[in-house]
């Protein structure tokens, strides 16, 4: 689909343009492997209050490949969207989710500092 | 409430943090004036696929104070968290508010540059 095919369907352009993406569509979007493998989906993102930069899209993969119900907060950056699969690619393997930071519902996490260097470390990136 | 009260809060840790907020929990928020008057709420935000940055946060009025049913999307800058009122504060007024770029759920716009410039300029602000 081309920018202009997605700015002409009126369906679409309510949600999603060329360069922008509604955030009640990200919830519930399709997350794939890069073997397009469908793993979970996004259950929110965790949004900057004062800068509004997204910095982390929390998974959920209810169970499949071994990877438990829990959350599974990602950094932004490695979500790549895929307009093809409608889905968003996790440049990340299995074997590295597994063994990825995750919570519970019970158990959330503070999101400070320390665990934002801890879950951005873990994927190789710096916590902004 | 501060931010160890936070930290310590089960029910608010899963959703905001100090300096975060969980996307599921912005929509709907209460947006007030400068007053404390409530305007109406947040129905989505528009965010950035690449950058992970909100562009535009989308308001509801729901016809109060003459502000029509429509979506009014404001530059993120507008917005200011108030702890104390649980909600948002829009630091424009009402008159700039009735005359400001707005659209229906039938007509969605583009949401590209030139809008982004429109949206933006109307609000004395650059479009990123």
């Amino acid at each position: 689909m081309t920018d202009t095919d997605i700015a002409n369907d009126p369906e679409i352009a309510t949600d999603e343009t060329a360069s922008l993406i509604a955030s009640n569509k990200v919830e519930g979007t399709a997350v794939y492997d890069e073997d397009g493998e469908k793993l979970g989906s996004i259950y929110n993102f965790m949004v900057d209050k004062l800068s509004g930069q997204v910095e982390y899209a929390v998974l959920q993969f209810g169970g499949v490949f071994g990877l438990g119900s829990d959350y599974y907060p990602l950094p932004w950056d490695k979500l790549t969207y895929d307009t093809e699969q409608g889905g968003y690619v996790v440049d990340v393997d299995k074997e590295t989710l597994e063994a990825a930071p995750r919570y519970s519902a019970e158990e959330p996490p503070a999101y400070d500092q320390a665990y934002g260097e801890r879950v951005y470390g873990y994927y190789g990136l710096s916590y902004p």
